[in-house]
């Protein structure tokens, strides 16, 4: 089970730790902290008001599972969770088995004015799942248990899953047929392939196995105004695509329940090497150089100079980066060095190619390939950035972070703006941010970029809230007029809300709602999120 | 100038024939036959009635620009072209030069209750363009001037057209900077980027370059109830992708103006390979695992036998042809043989490694390469084959199309099922049918069924056309029960029309319904296609 109140499993122990390097740096950049206090599970549960929901025997209203399912993991849901004060809760929760009791519970929901959350694994970071004040009572529909691998079809290479299937699930039911997905978010421990198309999800190797738009083929997906089948067929020209309507609905229109994905078999070789860059526009010109030179690589991660800085010094072994530090620089890439992960993934005969082309790109800006030693660390922690929030939060401090994708021509100029506009949003409190940036999910066009910011908490909850408001609207209002779009990968929820209709216009935002009034005409499913 | 009742250009002679060999083998196949009687321009617009249309300074109510806009390429808009009875003409056409005019026409049309037809190249095969029967004037909106590349961004690979640029267009302005846009459809000569994109279209190197949908990278549609601008993003999770809403909408939502597209350098290498494989299992079966090997080629292309067969009694060299069968059965590649183009495209280092890969496994399947020979003769007539349509019509014989996409599979039996299904519809009357098919567009999942069939005409236009209704209608409900698209790359228009409810279901008819509504709410647009 996943636990209460932050990112891990109740089965393993917590074992995310900052180094003592890292601590100084922390305290260096963001001065000396110290926690805020801890609410218990006990007292939130006392806290949780009597249900209003009619009875019904799919649906559990005991306080504990309400507690479990009332918030996602943005940090407000995370500054909810700690303090105790989690506002609204779901009136209840059902964790149906098939189609026929999300059917049910639906009609419920349409009979009895319910508001209904769609819950997959409750990574949302930013208010996907979380429960909105109002008269209507809400239920929440969490997905865990439809989590099946129903079918496998090897010749098309199409797997048909329960929604509710997270990320590990998922992967060990393809793993005995020798197949993959490929779709690794750094939510994949905990989030659900129904949560991933619901919100358009994009995994660390799409460079290889596309966003889930790529890998989503159709399904089934029960709204209050009835059934809608997607044929998962391989391309079609027969008029708008039904498919991308529900890619990126977040529960607006109805909820997926058996999801129909393109899945591949498992690569004979995967690799990842770490290369060094003099600086983050030669790191830029090298991956872009890959990317729009189709060189068949599964993954492009580029850490701009403070991020690879901060990686380095909060990396266990101390010496080995100094003897790494004392090699780069005698290839002349020294400070401000930028480090970039290349992930090279398929046949022998592919990979072998693949490689030499992706090191004669990096070496032509400079590059210095130090191996796959680091790429197989960072492959090892791949999951892990989740779990560093805790240990940073019991230091005194909170981090967070957010991404765009922006065009080629504007990624140096975009990096620099969100960083200094988050960077000095505290600048009023004489708060320092600690802010880095990593580019990574590569185009033809453009890539993403995702900056991580840590800061002090304030001396209370409300006032850390007040400053992650701050720095939130301050890179959104970057991103925005960066003309990046408001999230690349981790949705709109109703966090990035105020900020879509800069992207979508009035005709786009109106059409996303005339969709959404056509299948939900009560304004019932996950009222609040989106629109 | 696009020839008035036939495909190809006025400026170019009509030099498709069809050989002895192919005349005999039709004779047999189908029984000597005989031309109808062709209409002239003369006649044509003499018979075109007053416009119904106010005046405006931008509309031209001419009767020749009336017959030239009237019908697109389908079967029945030919049979209607040559045998003079068009049915409905537009009541005027507009050749607006810029996006203001555009916005003034359909102001003018609004205020005026007049539907609009857009209008790129004119070659649509399902019935795209024509005027339907009704109380309201047609304004026919042709493209054609709105053709200049406006923008090209280098950095981003991101080009900027007018909506009615046509392939040679296109391609000739970003040739000048070195960029393509490997869009390649048989349609290329006179189709326009603004229709690809209305429709849908893919094109012979999708495999290399995506369909429409990745190529498309945003831009700007005028529509009665306002301007959708789609920002040009790389990707984004930011709620429902409003680009894929005018992404087959068939000018029912509004006119594309202009459109931003992912473009490519002109690669280094590219080349075409015949192979020919002993069957048509073993070509699919060699197709799917290049495609699902992900080896990175630009097209795959297998004919099955009697399309083999076909194109290789149609070829102009007999002796030629002789001489690579007697060698191919020297290597057990003998009746029954399909014929595989592989395309390779891409920088001298990708070709080399794509080129091994895909011939091992052809190899495999026991496949014979011939070398680049037959490929240079392919790619030389790559878009001649909408020509072929008069030689055959003059001797006699209708020619069309049917086309789908099916998962990998289903392909043998779809394949099997579509041909009988075309190749049975006219024995009530004892007429025979050839029909062939070949595989395209090749996915992870499946690919696309191309099917060619050629008739006799009857003895007058009306018996003609019911012959192409029962064939098409034939294949069609074959189609449908096989679960492949209704249409992979043609579209809907009115001829796909009936079969989309069988693919969309009742929910996502009624989503496409609900757009066309907001952009659209007096219905004026396009009215009678798609849905």
């Amino acid at each position: 089970m996943k636990r209460w109140n932050t990112w891990g499993s109740e089965n393993q122990a917590l074992d995310a730790k900052l180094g003592p390097a890292a601590m100084t740096m922390l305290e260096q950049l963001l001065g000396k902290a110290s926690a805020l206090p801890d609410s218990t599970l006990e007292g939130v549960m006392a806290k949780v008001p009597a249900s209003r929901l009619p009875q019904h025997p799919l649906i559990d209203t005991g306080a504990e599972i309400r507690v479990r399912h009332a918030r996602g993991q943005s940090l407000p849901d995370h500054l909810a969770v700690r303090s105790g004060e989690f506002g609204v809760f779901p009136d209840g929760v059902a964790l149906p088995e098939n189609t026929e009791e999300v059917r049910q519970l639906l009609d419920f929901a349409r009979d009895n004015d319910i508001t209904v959350i769609p819950y997959g694994g409750g990574t949302s970071v930013v208010g996907h799942i979380n429960p909105a004040e109002g008269d209507r009572p809400v239920l929440t529909i969490a997905m865990t248990r439809m989590n099946a691998l129903l079918h496998l079809d090897k010749e098309s290479q199409i797997a048909t899953f329960g929604a509710g299937a997270a990320g590990p699930q998922l992967e060990a039911q393809l793993k005995e047929h020798g197949y993959t997905l490929g779709h690794f978010p750094q939510s994949w421990e905990f989030a659900t392939i129904g949560g991933w198309i619901a919100s358009r999800s994009s995994g660390q190797q799409s460079l290889r196995y596309g966003r889930i738009e790529q890998l989503f083929a159709g399904g089934r997906m029960e709204a209050l105004n009835g059934t809608l089948d997607i044929p998962a067929i391989p391309a079609s020209s027969a008029g708008p695509d039904v498919r991308e309507m529900a890619l990126g609905s977040e529960g607006r229109l109805g909820i997926l329940t058996e999801v129909k994905v393109r899945v591949t078999p498992v690569a004979e070789k995967e690799i990842f090497h770490v290369v060094f860059l003099p600086s983050w526009e030669a790191g830029v010109n090298a991956v872009r150089t890959m990317a729009q030179s189709r060189v068949q690589l599964s993954m492009l991660r580029l850490s701009n100079a403070v991020e690879t800085e901060s990686m380095l010094r909060m990396a266990d072994n101390q010496e080995e980066v100094a003897l790494l530090e004392e090699y780069l620089g005698s290839k002349d890439v020294g400070e401000g060095k930028t480090m970039l992960t290349v992930g090279i993934t398929g046949s022998e005969n592919q990979c072998v190619p693949a490689l030499t082309l992706a090191m004669e790109i990096c070496e032509e800006f400079g590059g210095v390939d130090t191996g796959t030693h680091l790429g197989e660390i960072w492959a090892h922690g791949r999951f892990k950035g989740p779990y560093l929030r805790e240990p940073l939060w019991q230091a005194g401090y909170a981090v967070d972070t957010m991404e765009t994708a922006i065009n080629w021509c504007d990624v140096n100029a975009s990096m620099e703006k969100i960083e200094t506009a988050i960077g000095s949003a505290l600048n009023d409190e004489g708060e320092s941010i600690h802010v880095y940036t990593h580019l990574s999910h590569v185009y033809g066009q453009g890539c993403s970029l995702y900056s991580t910011y840590l800061f002090r908490c304030a001396d209370n909850y409300e006032e850390t809230h007040k400053r992650w408001q701050k720095l939130k609207s301050a890179g959104a209002e970057a991103i925005v007029e960066c003309k990046g779009t408001i999230s690349h990968q981790h949705g709109v929820g109703t966090d990035h809300k105020q900020y879509l209709p800069a992207e979508k216009g009035e005709l786009g935002m109106a059409a996303i709602q005339s969709l959404c009034d056509l299948f939900d005409p009560k304004g019932l499913m996950n009222p609040g999120k989106l629109l």
